[in-house]
């Protein structure tokens, strides 16, 4: 019988991925995720896709990957063997059932809640009476649970499991599943603790992700056993109770690391861990090492595109300004663990930086990770794809594939899709801050802005006060972008630029009596430009990235005469021009550069020479105008070879 | 019972690791490996330490590891289980046993002969009746031979077992190994066939080996069905026996292959076997398939150091020009495969290009494998450590390691190490072809030269005839280094120079009537220089490498003030001196140049900036004297950063 669910604090009716947020002694900060509606434009547009193709297409896709039946295997309802060849294929189920909820949040779907809660009953039917639930360990593995924490994903599935309930009950007020993931929960606090605290287990699992949930479970319950719980795990990797590899984050304990490391998903999803604690728990320790490590990362591991995982092997980070092009792993996960963590330092600290980051990602690393049409998908996402490239297909291809056999990246997309508002605006007791740029809706009924923007084809972002409080001033934060050079703001009569209404810490801030009505307009010079790297990065040396507002853009060989990219130079010295393309790829603005094809004289059977006679051949021969297409879009039309980083000479 | 072991030609007497060459209808060329005693110089050095101290300690490491103990364990003569984490841990032992062969060959040595036959009774203890042996199936895998063939690497420890017999009979004249090697040889007979051949089984094994030796085993036996079940082998890759992976060479048959591609040695191992095959039955097909596949592997799949495989993740090539540095895979067994299959070449086409590989294979890609004290080892050979590498350790360490859990390249390096003499010349009808540099002795007692050098730390080649024939002329031909712009040769009185006397086809050559005492100088300007790369080598683009002579150089953090690399740049315009250390690095020339350390502005927590901003600071802060060793002798002193192309602005 399940035990009775812990009573769930009214405070706790918010629909956002990330709960409210509580704090505790020492959090200097105090924002919390703002409401925001999407009422239209490019996100809604890729929203669209995600409910009308890709969020209904689960059920079937899991079907037929077995991961259903295994639920109902494991509830003795169904016949045959386990289908799948990875002991965390459940989680893949967890995540549509996130993503789905989240979606249910938006619009009502007879149909889709109806599968959503056939698919709970599945889970809530394979889970053992005492709470356990893993399909892999139940029907492969009798009583060998907990056995394996570096390899089992028990714990990750139990938090992709926790973070689906939190969401379904966010979103649809029903408890089925927030009692199950309860009664997991409950188990697993019976079994992991420290030596000496009664518990038998002193163990975390391979691979974090339970950590995040717990401290979600926290929010929606209220019991603060999980809150701890999450602290235990966090506090445990880094001892050697996995062997000691980097891993599995298993190398340094977390407050000790002087950078990112490892598995780029796992320390990913550890560190947005990390953020949480911090921010519930008030701990400065936590919260100094989670600021040095995304420090680190983006300094030196992070590529233009918001990707992070520079190698095949291991999935890890590789060293620091190690950032390959065409072997770039940057899984699809990783960049979606990405914007979890850095969001949850926006909340922590305010700073705008997290959230540049996260819309850097958004538009460019996590957005290529689905096809236009929402059924087609990369695991990595390379940045450069050579001419005769041979593709070995699989889950690691440069080729967009309609499901994978360890199928992590879809669901996390839909999930990452269908809550994406719960990731653009903050609020704290002083006012507003608006992260990201879409049309659609600001705030609550105290405090609320509209918001309407062609954004990030249009840099006019026009926002009108809906909602405002009479008792006082409130401060409006606008976001500047990282990238953005040039800005200007209307702001009633007045207008403002870079020279007299500067940006702090990344932040506009207009501090005001709000009337409703009251219209601010913002404008971000959207200018295309060329971006260099840090010497260091030595794979693009010699090479600029085309870019413009938050897009990073691509040339495909198939917008060339010929289709091939490689013996390609960009001219760096004639203008880029700007050229709106409805027609093309759901409609994208292209950039349009001077380049010209390089002479290569035959080389014979040996490609290396003295240096001085590889000389460059004048490129007058064979000039060439080079289309470039936003990187999201890649991918679309057909095979073929794709390239971010230019050569200029 | 054994069976009778066929009779062993009296013609195959020889000591050569590649045997006397037959030639069916149709093959042009009659090259056939000549005899060549070193006696001194860089090699010999090298070889000592192989024959002191790598070769002794092989028996005590493959103990340590298991291997020898796996071996009673099947022989039913020891107790435990079976040690070792894959099923081709047998192939060690073997080539080992070649290894120790080859060294008896050069130097009567009776503790390591005990060594031998001791090991040897044990490989023919474990024997199973039928002839079958391989102690991973027959203790783990009870009856299930040949069920898994693409990872079971049964027939790939086969090929070694016969490698080795074939080395043993032509070193030490003995039979045992051989008839053991017999046996297995006809148990795989009786099994492998053609559907209709009235054999159970039509199949290939994952990874190519056997083929190369059983048609050494052909060579050494006069048994024709050796040659045949090798030809069979290489017909049937390509055709889905494997699943058709291009991993297993199985995704084209080779005959009809573009490009090299998949795991690397696997390639080489298969295309070494295509060149013997070519040159024992004439085939034109197969023969074109090679020399078109080794065109394309060196224009646009080989580094400047001769290493292979561009990708760790399944140790494959990757794409055209796909060469990184810091992830560059080229592992030590692959550069041995290279060796085998270019000297195969060589002796199929009479080519120069294969030994200009060779050459640069062996002084570089290859001896990086190997530490100067003979007994710490690189399986991959980067071109590229960071400062601040974070090494995960294991077998792909860039760090030299004792041993390895997959321990395939320690052996292979001391199988060719004692070997290197027969790689080095080769004779045909018209005279003598020299391919490689050393001093001793090449040739017989009707034509031959000695030959004294300090190449290639000088470039002068003093060559005397011993031997000549008084019937007429002969040809010495003297290979001109591919890298070689200029060279003089004397010729008795005579002085020549690359005007009047001419390379052909990378042959410099020499016909006269010659007589004992006639003196040859050839003297090959080893000017350093400094050498760029193919544009389309992205990860070296605004980079150029030292070079001198035959040797690729690298810096070394440990030679340079601080310790770091990252921010080092090379000046082009200053000229490089060059500087023998007999102190450094068992003796070395070390090339000195110009250059400074980049003033990097602090680019705050995001790398990449508009390209104009980053220009260049003026290099002038800083001047630093960089010195650069020889690729080979890195990783002798301390771990640390290295580099071999250096950025140039």
């Amino acid at each position: 019988m399940p035990r009775p669910r812990p009573a769930v604090p009214s405070a706790t009716t918010c629909h956002q991925a990330v709960g409210p947020v509580r704090h505790g002694p020492g959090a200097e900060a105090a924002f919390a995720p703002a409401a925001v509606e999407v009422r239209g434009g490019f996100w809604d547009t890729r929203r669209e896709v995600n409910a009308r193709t890709s969020i209904p297409q689960g059920p079937g896709l899991l079907e037929s990957a077995g991961n259903l039946r295994n639920l109902r295997l494991a509830a003795g309802t169904d016949d045959g063997e386990f289908q799948g060849a990875y002991p965390f294929v459940d989680s893949d189920v967890y995540k549509w059932l996130e993503a789905a909820s989240w979606q249910l949040a938006q619009a009502p779907d007879d149909a889709l809640a109806a599968e959503v809660e056939r698919i709970v009953s599945l889970v809530a039917g394979a889970q053992q009476p005492d709470g356990y639930l893993n399909t892999w360990f139940q029907l492969l593995k009798g009583g060998e649970r907990y056995r394996d924490l570096r390899w089992g994903h028990e714990l990750y599935c139990a938090g992709h499991l926790i973070q689906a309930a939190v969401a379904h009950h966010r979103a649809t007020g029903r408890t089925e599943l927030l009692d199950v993931a309860v009664r997991f929960a409950d188990q697993i606090d019976s079994v992991f603790g420290l030596p000496g605290s009664g518990k038998p287990l002193d163990g975390v699992d391979g691979h974090p992700e339970v950590e995040t949930a717990l401290v979600e479970l926290y929010r929606e319950t209220g019991e603060r056993r999980y809150l701890d719980l999450a602290g235990y795990f966090v506090d445990r990797f880094g001892h050697g109770l996995l062997g000691g590899e980097a891993y599995c984050q298993d190398r340094v304990p977390l407050r000790e690391a002087a950078d990112v490391e490892g598995h780029a998903v796992r320390q990913l999803y550890l560190l947005a861990a990390a953020a949480d604690l911090a921010t519930e728990t008030g701990e400065a320790g936590l919260r100094t090492a989670a600021e040095r490590l995304w420090a680190a990362m983006t300094t030196t591991k992070t590529h233009i595109t918001g990707g992070l995982g520079a190698h095949h092997d291991e999935e890890d980070f590789g060293d620091p300004y190690e950032l390959p092009n065409e072997r770039a792993y940057c899984e699809t996960c990783a960049a979606i663990a990405s914007v979890q963590w850095s969001w949850r330092m926006a909340l922590l600290t305010g700073g705008a930086r997290y959230s540049d980051l996260i819309e850097r990602t958004l538009y460019n690393g996590f957005l290529a990770g689905v096809s236009l049409d929402g059924e087609h998908w990369l695991y990595v996402n390379p940045l450069q794809v050579r001419d005769g490239h041979t593709d070995t297909g699989g889950d690691q291809s440069a080729r967009r594939t309609r499901w994978f056999r360890c199928a992590c990246c879809p669901p996390n997309v839909m999930r990452l899709l269908a809550s994406l508002e719960h990731y653009l605006a903050s609020t704290d007791t002083g006012g507003l801050q608006i992260h990201q740029y879409v049309t659609g809706r600001y705030g609550d009924d105290r405090f609320a802005v509209r918001c309407e923007t062609d954004y990030p084809w249009h840099g006019t972002i026009a926002l009108t006060v809906e909602e405002a409080p009479a008792d006082g001033p409130r401060t409006l934060s606008l976001r500047i972008p990282q990238w953005c050079r040039e800005y200007r703001v209307r702001c009633g009569e007045t207008t403002y630029d870079q020279s007299d209404a500067p940006v702090s810490d990344g932040w506009l801030r207009l501090a005001r009596t709000w009337a409703p009505g009251d219209r601010i307009v913002l404008e971000l010079a959207l200018e295309p430009r060329l971006t260099a790297a840090d010497p260091r990065v030595d794979a693009v040396r010699g090479c600029v990235a085309i870019e413009r507002g938050p897009l990073v853009y691509c040339l495909e060989g198939v917008d060339h005469p010929g289709g091939g990219l490689d013996d390609m130079v960009l001219d760096t010295t004639r203008p880029l021009a700007v050229k709106h393309r409805p027609d093309l790829l759901g409609g994208v603005t292209t950039v349009v550069a001077a380049g010209h094809r390089r002479h290569i004289a035959d080389a014979g059977w040996w490609p290396y020479r003295t240096a001085s006679a590889t000389a460059d051949v004048p490129p007058a021969d064979e000039p060439l105008e080079l289309t470039a297409i936003p990187y999201y879009a890649w991918a679309n039309r057909q095979d073929g070879s794709m390239r971010v980083w230019l050569p200029t000479s």
